[in-house]
């Protein structure tokens, strides 16, 4: 069993309206700014008939300074005005991991 | 705040070869035989560039014994052998969750 440290994730699942101008360019800028914020770890995202955006963070902390970050609370904000017709948000503590690499 | 009940998610995020021929039924008998599974909650899937997918477990035995179902360990073995290039596997415990419903 190898040293494992503690971090969290925050699973993000969504539906979107039909209309979503402007969305692609507001997720781009939030993954930037993310990469920005202190406890950052990294991000995994894919979309078909749900969205899921999981990001990874030190700690708790970490995610609810990113949660309150001012560009952040704006695009919050444009997400449930015009481009999410649903969201779920999972804080979750990484208990254990493993990896296959082919 | 209301009541919440901890559960646990796994994300198991992957990226698959170019031929992955008998992948789709495949997937498809898992999730089937993982809703049969004691303790099974429900599941969140999407594939871009990386594929995501978010199982839903009332505990880590559950999750345990999901890894260790007869035809999941041979599904596991095909997926290693044929079709994933690589994949990650983190067991988490949901500590709070929030939703929006437009």
């Amino acid at each position: 069993m190898k040293d494992f440290k503690t971090y969290y994730a925050v699973i993000f699942t969504s539906t979107q309206k039909e209309n979503i101008t402007g969305y692609a360019e507001m997720a781009l800028k939030m993954e930037n700014l993310a990469k920005q914020q202190p406890g950052y770890l990294g991000m995994d995202s894919a979309r078909e008939d749900v969205g899921i955006t999981v990001s990874y963070w030190e700690s708790i902390e970490a995610i609810k300074n990113w949660k309150q970050q001012s560009e952040h609370l704006k695009a919050q904000l444009k997400g449930r005005t015009y481009w999410y017709s649903w969201y779920n948000v999972k804080i979750c503590k990484v208990e254990r991991e493993y990896e296959f690499n082919n």
